[in-house]
C-alpha cells in the first residue's frame, strides 16, 4: 500500500461528507444516466421505461449482530432495504442481484436459511433474483445487494424538488424499529453475563418485529399510482426522521415545520420506550432503520392524502432561510438537527 | 444464530455447486428478466434495448493483498472485471454503482487513490459511477461492484449455446496475470523475510501490469459490432482457460477439442514462466485473471476471425459425447479438467 504524508481521517468527513467528497468531481458521460449518485437510487433511461437502481452492502458487526438476527430475516430484510430505495424513487422493484462474502464458520444450512429470507422477499414483493456472486471471506458476513427498478418515464421523485408550501407527509409509524434493537441489545448483555437467565421479551413482539423483518412501503407507491398522486420529493427513512428531513431540506434548499404531536408512533413503542426511559419522539426522530416512505405533498392534494390511514402530515415546507424546525407538545420550537433537535439530545 | 442439527460444508459443493444449489429454485416472475443467473451477467428487457447486469465482490485478503496492490490499479481493476463480464455478454457497460467497506485503517487520502482509479476505468471505458453505498467495515477493505449495460434486443450472447463444429476462439494472450501473481508473491515473501530486500521485479513489467491492471475487451465487442460478427457462445475468462472451456461445454452440451500450440501467450509470459520452472500452457489453462474473451463462432466466419491478430482459433466444438480434449505440442491427447489436463497437473 502506498504511504501518504497527509492523513485525513475518514470519521472526520462523516458519511455524507465522504461520499460527496468522493463523487464531486463525476460527469456522467452517458445520456442514459437521468439521475446519479445522491439520492436513493439512480435512474437510467431505456427508451420508454426508465430504469432505477441502487446497491446497500451489509457488513456483520456493523449492519446486524448474528447473536440476536435468524438469518431468514437477515435475507428478507437484506432484500427488503434496497427495494425500499426503489419504492423511494416512486418505482417497482423488478430484479435484485446478490453478492455474499462467507467464512467457513457458516454450514449450507445456515446459508440456506438466509437465501429462504431472499426468496421469501422476492416472492412477497414479486422481484427476480437475476444474478450475484459467492466468494470466501475471512471473517464475517458481507452481503451486497442491487435492486433494479422500473418506473414510467420521468415519474420518478427525487428528494431535491421539494417547494414551499407542500405538505410533509409519512407512512406508517416511527421509531419501533429502534426500541426494538434497545430490547435485544439488552439481551444480549444479559445473556453474555449469566447464558441461563432466559430472555425477557414478552408483549414486545411488535418492535421487535420492526426491527428484525421490516416491510417495504410497495403500497404506498400503488395508492400514488391508483390516486394519481406523485409527490414533490421522497427518500425512505433508514437513519431516522430528522436526519432524512435535513436531507430533503438541503437538497431542495427549503425549510420546514414539523409538528412533534403529528409524528406517528404506536402504542407498542411508547410503552416499550418508557421502559427505558426514553423518549418517543426521540426514538422517532433519530432512531432510524424505520423503512417508511418521507414525502413532500402539494396542499391541492390534501383530501387524498388525508384519507389514507397509513399516512400522516406531519408539518409543511418553508423557504430555506427559515430553517427547519419542529414544534414540541408544549407549543416550543426548536431547530432540527441530524440527531433529533436542538436542545434536547437524545 | 439458530443452530442447525444438521452441518454440511461449504468447501465440499465448491464455488459452482453452491451457487447451483442455492438458485435451483429460482422462478422468474418478471417478463422482463430474459436471463438469471447463471451467466457473466443477467439481461433485462426495457422495450426497445436489454439491459445487461452483473456484480461482483472483492473482499481484501481473499481477491486481493494491499502490501503489493496500489489503491489506484485496485480501483481500476475493480471496475474492470465487472466491465469485462458486460463485454462478455456482447454488450456495452453503461453504469456502474459501487459499495465500499473501509475500516479506520484507511485515511481519506487513500481512498481518493482508490476512487482516482474507478475514475480512470470509468473514463477509459465511457461509463459513468450512478451511485453506491459507502460504510464502516470492522476489519478489511469490501468492495461491491454491480455493472449494468445495454444490447440490442437479441444480441446477447450467453455460454450455453455453442454448436457442434463451432471454432474456439479467444482473444488476447493468457497465463499473464497468474506468473505476475508469483512474482509479487515470491517478493512478498522475501520482504516479510528482510524487509530491507529490494524487490526485484525487473522486466517483469508485462506480467505484472497484466495481474494489476487488466483490460477489459471492449475492443472485441466493437470489432463484432463492425463486422456484422455474433458468436455463438461467450464468456470472460477469470478463473483459467481449462475451468471456462467446461462450463461452455457444460451448459451448451458439446465437447470440443483445443490445440496447445493454438493458446496464445506472450513471450513475456513464457521467460516469466521459466524463471519459476512452471509450463507456461499450464499458467493459461488454469491460472486465471486474464479477462480476455473465450467464444465460439460458426465456421462461416472464419476468415473474419482470422483476419483480426488479436483473436486466436484455439480448436473446436464436437459432440458432447466425445468430451473435451486438449491436443499437446507433442501430438497425445488429453482430457481437460478444471485444474488443467490430466494426467500432468499443474
Amino acid at each position: 500500500m502506498k504511504m501518504n504524508n497527509e492523513r485525513t481521517e475518514i470519521s472526520d468527513l462523516g458519511e455524507f461528507g465522504l461520499i460527496g467528497h468522493l463523487t464531486k468531481n463525476i460527469e456522467l458521460q452517458n445520456v442514459s444516466s437521468l439521475v446519479g449518485v445522491g439520492d436513493d437510487a439512480a435512474v437510467i433511461d431505456h427508451f420508454g421505461k426508465q430504469t432505477v437502481v441502487t446497491t446497500d452492502l451489509l457488513l456483520e458487526g456493523v449492519h446486524f449482530d448474528l447473536m440476536y438476527t435468524p438469518l431468514k430475516h437477515l435475507g428478507y430484510k437484506s432484500v427488503v432495504v434496497n427495494l425500499s430505495d426503489v419504492y423511494a424513487m416512486n418505482a417497482t422493484p423488478t430484479q435484485i442481484t446478490i453478492g455474499i462474502g462467507i467464512s467457513n464458520r457458516f454450514s449450507l444450512e445456515a446459508l440456506d436459511e438466509f437465501y429462504e429470507g431472499v426468496y421469501a422477499a422476492c416472492n412477497h414483493y414479486g422481484v427476480d433474483l437475476v444474478g450475484g456472486d459467492t466468494t470466501t471471506s475471512q471473517k464475517g458476513f458481507v452481503i451486497a445487494i442491487t435492486a433494479i427498478g422500473e418506473v414510467t418515464p420521468d415519474k420518478f421523485v427525487k428528494r431535491s424538488t421539494a417547494k414551499k408550501g407542500d405538505l410533509l407527509c409519512v407512512s406508517g409509524d416511527l421509531g419501533a424499529a429502534y426500541v426494538g434493537l434497545l430490547f435485544l441489545e439488552r439481551e444480549k448483555k444479559i445473556f453474555l453475563e449469566s447464558p441461563k437467565v432466559q430472555p425477557d421479551l414478552e408483549g414486545e413482539a411488535y418492535v421487535i418485529g420492526r426491527l428484525l423483518k421490516p416491510e417495504a412501503r410497495k403500497d404506498i407507491i400503488e395508492f400514488f399510482a391508483e390516486q394519481s398522486l406523485l409527490p414533490s420529493s421522497m427518500m425512505d427513512i433508514s437513519d431516522g426522521l430528522s436526519s432524512e428531513i435535513l436531507h430533503i431540506c438541503k437538497d431542495s434548499e427549503v425549510g420546514c415545520v414539523l409538528y412533534e404531536d403529528k409524528i406517528p408512533i404506536a402504542e407498542e413503542t411508547r410503552s416499550a420506550a418508557f421502559k427505558f426511559e426514553i423518549d418517543p419522539t426521540a426514538c422517532a426522530l433519530s432512531g432510524g432503520e424505520d423503512y417508511e416512505l418521507l414525502f413532500t405533498m402539494p396542499q391541492s392534494d390534501y383530501e387524498k392524502i388525508n384519507n389514507n390511514p397509513a399516512i400522516s402530515i406531519i408539518g409543511y415546507m418553508t423557504e430555506a432561510g427559515e430553517g427547519a424546525h419542529i414544534i414540541t407538545k408544549g407549543g416550543s420550537r426548536h431547530e432540527i438537527t441530524a440527531q433529533g433537535w436542538n436542545p434536547i439530545g437524545k
